[in-house]
């Protein structure tokens, strides 16, 4: 079980999540390409703190819309997505090259991700866009995520978000701002996602799950802290395990 | 001698030069990369034009200064900058990778490169990406562009502007507007370049001239047929010669 | 009946319309404010061309998003809407206080169009934005925009799409790009809605229309010699009449 | 004398400044006007806050450029610096207008302020914008502000930065990020200000002062105290004075 966080969310003088203390505890970074947040500075410092922790690299590819961060649905036709996707993760990837790392993932952010989990043009579009890198997409299961880049053979990674909501029907509730949760509730969810393979929904009901990482968000009160929670409660279920099983090359 | 050209500077519904005229008569296109012109359709495009006619493809790197053209200067300092001009330049890769095609040269524009011509700090930061892709810069010579990117070993490639004036001094006179010139005129530079390697300046002063590639901008009246006029004169003087020696791959 | 064309989409550079074509024809333009086209210099000169013509000028607001020329539907709350609508007609406001000239209306631009057409949220902002500068809203008859803008009391101006094509339920057709239409359609469909109240749908169907205000697009090919026919039209219904009755003050 | 403190620097979700706090110790708000900072929400919230306390906002007006946060110097001439000017004030008046409030006054923020204090057409740029709403402009004293504001009539404020080190030839050093100070300091200087007329630089030089308000800025650490200080401070030397003599009406 892979641990995610979106990182490098930061622009210009602007801060946001503290990325320097959670990158030690996780083993995936979804960096921010511009789109929804971050400008070339901040991708090149990220990549750089990826690099320090021996993390992998995702492009975490967003609509176009700064002030909105990413999170206010845009009608964006397949080929323009495509091509608005391909143009974040070529230039992260010129980051990446500097500094002698492979591109590890791709994962989609806000609305677009939430987009592509329900209509088809989108997940497509996405998956265009992987096919050219011929890396995998995060989503989450049971959703277009799964079932579109499976069958166009890009890869698909399930995750899980520990630090958000999920309904009854296993549906993820996104918000604009996320609140804040324990480093114990992080880490007890984690720990089911990981050997129970289920989620418990707002009203306590336990849901079958898929999820290969989990994620969580910099940008959530106490990011840190639940890292390190869920780091040291997933380690704790592998003896002699390591959550960093497959270093940045 | 080569013939390039700023070309995909189209950006949304707007229109900008003449790209589809102009394409089979040069061998190396200056795509812009979305920060003085551009998006990422017209670029996925662009670069499908250039492939079309075998034409080499540079990052035209720029100030991110939409509004401007890219043509007004902005103090940024080295390091900044080069972050900007490697995320331009993945981004473009983005769209040559899913092309299968290589990235030929880097080309700063407008203020940038005037200020590059100038300032140290800028054409180093221009030499810091261009390292990083491994590939030369075109740029004008007698300046910091020759002499920077020679002493970093990236490779320096120089240009004579077919379409722009001169001064006595040989500086390069840089406007807003270009100013139209004949087909003739443009044909009669082009080969006073190649052959006698001199250029004429506004008052009639001829002048030593380094040039490896000559450069028409699309945005000046008559573009398309000046690169016709310039194409047709070159091949000229190499019997059974061909501008597009080094196709691209 | 008036006759309102969206005038002062150029942006930078890139130049979109014949506005100094069009102006001496029309008495409403609508003007871009920076958010889908235009910048603060082409407001100016806007504004400039519409006072020497005895032009009115109203805001013509917009999502915020250049690169799709606010075409492209965007997921905004009503209070977030509002403000960004309220942002731009200040902005615009500025210019016609340099000049010496009042705010005459708004219109809502492209998807903000067609969203508060259906959008009871939207229609609503753009009534809480109008009510602050205590101006009426152009729109389409038999939507929301005549349904909310007249209930709000801030005033409701009919239009009829010159330029466009109407299906048979009498819904406009919105596209990206404009078809060209002759100046003698554009007589004839004027003419049309003048006298008999009525528009004709792309299946040949007569429908009933409420219009105080004819609109064409700049960016329609033959948009000045269609704005030219149409004036000629309308002011031959009217003997020793004027196609300017209320000149900007 | 007045306290004046850029306010209204947050942008979509990234916070910027704790004016909550300060808000209650200043009675002038300059307020970011979307081109350095800020984007219609956070300029609508921003006045309500300065109306709530009393404050009056004037147009914090700056060069185009969000990613650098308005400290990147940019070339730009004198009729396009002041339409970009103008926009911004047209902007922040919608939302004074939707508060009944007026605009008190107008200050160029980051490097637009220093460009003015050096260079004739930009601060003549100011000045035609400040001629048209008819308010003064704030400023450095001894500088081109001071000279072109008054010889134009459009009224100056000569303002002391508590916040900010100054030369010994009483230049301010304006950094991207401004160093924490104590309260105590920050008052200290204010009531030099005030009394003797005077500021120390930094290597403790007296130095004579004009100055008509006290700056802060909301960006240094520790603003909300450093203002309750001055505030603090400066009623201290009006018995029964009051801060905030002219309120917003």
């Amino acid at each position: 079980m892979d641990l995610n966080c979106d990182m490098g969310e930061s622009f210009g003088l602007y801060r946001f999540g503290d990325d320097a203390a959670i990158m030690p505890h996780i083993n995936q970074a979804n960096v921010a390409c511009g789109f929804h947040a971050s400008d070339p500075n901040h991708m090149r410092a990220t990549v750089g703190l990826a690099k320090q922790y021996g993390v992998r690299v995702g492009a975490h590819v967003s609509l176009p819309d700064l002030a909105g961060f990413g999170r206010r649905e845009m009608r964006i036709e397949r080929e323009e997505m495509r091509d608005i996707i391909l143009y974040q993760i070529g230039a992260l990837s010129a980051f990446l090259k500097a500094a002698a790392m492979p591109l590890a993932h791709i994962k989609p952010h806000g609305a677009l991700y939430g987009m592509a989990a329900r209509e088809r043009p989108i997940a497509e579009a996405i998956a265009d866009a992987a096919a050219v890198y011929a890396v995998p997409v995060m989503g989450l299961a049971g959703t277009l995520h799964e079932e579109i880049y499976e069958a166009r053979g890009v890869g698909f990674l399930a995750e899980f978000f520990a630090d958000l909501d999920y309904s009854d029907e296993g549906a993820l509730i996104i918000t604009r701002e996320h609140e804040p949760i324990t480093p114990s509730t992080a880490a007890t969810r984690a720990l089911e996602a990981a050997q129970d393979k289920t989620l418990t929904s707002v009203s306590g009901k336990k849901i079958p799950l898929r999820a290969e990482t989990i994620c969580i968000h910099s940008d959530t009160p106490g990011a840190a802290a639940n890292a390190k929670a869920i780091a040291a409660a997933l380690s704790d279920i592998k003896p002699g395990g390591d959550l960093k099983p497959t270093k940045a090359k």
